[in-house]
């Protein structure tokens, strides 16, 4: 079965976005064409509330012309899962929050996780997800690893051990038995951190390919009854005139 | 006390403006000067998370513009609280969200409460509001007139005699004890409504501005340490390269 | 608008209300008439759940009073809202438990609070409430300083710096972005510990003044459905008769 | 083994202190000596918060007069378990509430239950204690029979069919498997409900005397550290000042 | 990529084996291997907690020996995902349940959904699975069609319409927008289902086949640290003496 | 009155089978018959998923047996609560589960207490049980010893200095007010520990046969409607044939 699914990095930075590619291309099956973008404006990287904003209006954009390129499915690839809900309303595949997908599958693979994450600012955002999600039972704890967004991306950095050392704590004192990478800047890291640290790290990144596979296979995309059902044809007005959802024919 | 609050109607439909402003002015204490505004873009109504993203843009520029104007706070007049937080991060002073103020006095005054809303597409959106602010035990159901926002501006139309039947039935059959109106258009309607159904109605505008005035001349705005902290400098590009987040000095 | 608050200190130790009426008075807009009182009977501090019997008859007494005096409104001055359910039922006005206030106004301006409390004992009590008023999400603990409720009445005790370091290390340790005082006796060090500390310190007494003026002026009071309704008139035999309620003309 | 076990009435109706008695003796074990009381002052039968106030003082005095008689246990035989805090404060043995004990007991007999009680009013009292013994995925629906407590006392009523009907449409309605009484008035009428409905009927009264003897006879009483540690001495004044707590040899 | 997955279907109906075969192997990618499954031993239908008891027997056999048969992971295909947890712990790679399975991607493709199942004494074993999956914001009601599961395997019988009924009813009545299918003897008519009521009906086997692969694609199995950890290895006697846990080389 | 209470132990190690009828007979009331047993096959301890699967198997063949040899009730002796729901189905009496018995208890005498159980990989199994019981407001930690199963049968270890230690930290570092012992193989140090902590342990096996006690005396047992409904006649296959629930006359 062949299928396009679009990662969108809601962030504008391209070392970033590059890295999230490769990771989601290397986990797509064969069949799958995976094109990963990041929108032509907005924050080079996430870390609040504000940033979101912006950032989440590329995300809807990068959907919106998504369903006019024929992808047929969507993962968002930043662990804030920022415009979720807004495209599904206009997307008719699935669209897989990386957040999300990430404790779906630690609630799998464990019985309790916790997520490592960068700057202590944003855990409230990420507090914020584990209870819309019902997580609350098993994420036991979300943890700052004092990194800002753009660390990882320097070259030569000691980011990776400061999040291996983040992640040994969080098992040794969360009494977690998985960790969730709490931002799609760790995604090419993932693999290393499981070897380090001898217990399953979760990177929402490729899951959430693996999940939007599935669901697009089994014909399974947004409900478009009440929650999700496609944006009411309206005007808008001034600069985000272009955005306005049309009638559907 | 002399204080300057910022009323924002998300949505640029200005007869809504109109009311509302009308509203919180009524509302307001002698010494208390209302300025209400709708941004110069987005959706003329906010039905569903699509509409609500480019609200929200509207939401934060309002309050950016307001701290250079030298507001004292905020009042977020439209019943999904769009950009509450993003809000709280860019202002010294308090933000309110009317959906936020109205469950609190509701809860205050009351054992239960019914939200009454327009379209039923809108419900989840108060059921997550619900869970973030911690009301479960409070709200006892989220009601649909199946009214749109803009039919609230029709002249002459029987939107008021609807919203008062829902209210009547939401008494009788949700077992609660006052009504929580879930839209801002509605805030004209609160005192007829009340008188008409015998039973507190309550209207998130109006007793926002109670909030705000109150918690201003007490002193208290957002905390800046972690979750409202301001957002971090750092360059927009494209569209939105305006609204990036600049040193504080 | 002028009206009538009366501010009622559930314990009997004078030199407490009258630090929590000239807290409230401070806080009091123009036209509002504040009057704190402590009833004739009672303990000098709460500090359990038996203490708390006590008093509550109290509290209910000055509202039952307070209704043949015209108050608009009430304001219950101690941390655990005795009585405030009781109140509501003979109140035809607001009834505001400084708790319950502190909390809401601490969820608006802060993303998660600590309560810094008295005595170990008390805290159990705080921790129903905030149950109670659906605030698990935002309290991130409720702590003790190991103080009596009269500790803080001795003039030149180290009270005062033994509160700011709890205070400091609730921030610290909680991942707090604000305090909630969980104490009437602290009302009057509120500025202070907040300039320490450098993030918002809040008093629910005078929270409670200002949401208590807001909704008398909106004319919002206990809604007499069901919940709150007036008491049915029956005899009480005894020692507590003359509480007996009558019927309602 | 012997042991005292006192059952407090809350209400000062003597008709139904006789029924609770009779009830509770009937379930006691061969060596319990049962003391049924109501307290000398105090409303006649508690419908409201209001009620409640008054009705608890005569429970603590019962207690701790029950305490220097020698009682062993407590069970106290209204439905809203007022006092129930504070009685264990100054008890040295266990004090049972009788809603409590019957949803303990409605949980391990089946996977849901209804309460139907008196008055819509006090509907609200069950659900804060359906809430908090942490009952809200095991109690279906708190449902009213529009009966007066004191209706329950009038001979030749039609009250006990207006029961079983209210009954018979929760095990319908409401999935439920079993059905807990909600006011001790009903302890005399159990047995008869449960046979008419062909589903367990549960009386809080009668569970309660059998907790009270399980845990005196286990040697476990109310812990005395933090939550239910004696009350502090201290001087009360007023006319409450006979319950002061004096301190403890 | 290869892999093997094994179905367990936790009953011994053959008929609703190999209907549940030939789902997951429609389901399946070109690489996987699917082998379905029932247990030699225990109950042909699973309509209560006795049943699942042995039921559950079977599965954690099917396992055992499937890790010896070199499995790469594990679908339970039954509603109540029976055995789950022991699978988890003697399987290396993941074990997926299909009602946990079937309520991830529900709440990934729409903001409500219900449960339609079989007999009403299975709804409170639905109820559990929702609770300790965390889905109760999710999950709206679980329902029943009155059928028992063998109705299902019944050639000519209205099962197909009685079940779109009850499907319809749920999205009108509880304001879902999806639908979980109760039971695996339903995987089949998922599609006809979805076509007929409007909506997407959702199936666990085939979500829980396209879960497996995505996570053995990933390399992500079971977590060998405390939750899931291999069992200990220890002598077990009498009838199951043969299932002991061996030490692991 | 008489009566004949089975207390299983789910485990099939004889010495601790021993211990626990001691711990019951010295409970039991004078006309009460207590019969302790090991079913005669299953795991020596049960320390996860997988042995609980097999000991559950024990378990509901005893109560099986328990109804056609006249048993009254029955407490499962087992901290897990194994096979809890189904024998509840096919017995006419009261089932209790130790854990269920222990944690009411707590939450009568205390304001909140801490699990003291034996290897860390069994303490999920213990929150799952928190959780299922709505005890998360009660339970404020479980906490492992490091102990397995059988180190509390061997004489002369320091198995009960190292349980008296970490109950102590658990009432120091929880702000616990009184212990849950997490192990049927506890019950004989449950009196030693209270004393040497100073404050009360709560043995589940002792309290499950008062409340077994209790509810028989009151004619209470499993309800038959719905969720405990006796299971419905049907033929198993294979080794489990014998266990087939047959028709009830």
């Amino acid at each position: 079965m062949t299928m396009k699914i679009k990662i969108i990095n809601p962030n504008t930075t391209q070392s970033m976005t590059g890295k999230i590619g490769e990771a989601a291309t290397n986990a797509a099956a064969p069949g799958t064409e995976i094109v990963t973008v990041s929108p032509p404006m907005g924050p080079p990287s996430i870390e609040g509330h504000y940033d979101e904003v912006f950032a989440t209006l590329g995300v809807v954009d990068e959907v919106r012309k998504g369903e006019a390129e024929g992808f047929d499915g969507y993962v968002i690839a930043c662990f804030g899962d920022p415009g979720l809900f807004a495209a599904r309303e206009i997307a008719r595949g699935p669209v897989i929050g990386m957040a999300e997908a990430a404790m779906q599958a630690a609630s799998i693979i464990s019985e309790g996780f916790s997520i490592v994450s960068t700057l202590e600012r944003g855990l409230v955002g990420s507090e914020h997800l584990v209870q819309r999600y019902g997580m609350q039972a098993k994420c036991r704890r979300a943890r700052s690893t004092g990194l800002s967004v753009l660390d990882l991306e320097v070259e030569g950095s000691n980011a990776r051990s400061v999040i291996v050392d983040e992640c040994r704590r969080a098992l040794e004192e969360d009494h977690s038995d998985c960790i969730v990478l709490g931002c799609a800047g760790m995604a090419d890291l993932c693999r290393h951190i499981s070897e380090q640290i001898g217990a399953p790290a979760i990177d929402g990144v490729t899951v959430g390919v693996k999940l939007a596979e599935g669901l697009i296979s089994l014909g399974l995309g947004s409900s478009k009854r009440r929650g999700f059902a496609y944006p009411l044809p309206k005007d808008y007005i001034g600069s985000v005139s272009g955005y306005a959802p049309g009638p559907r024919h």
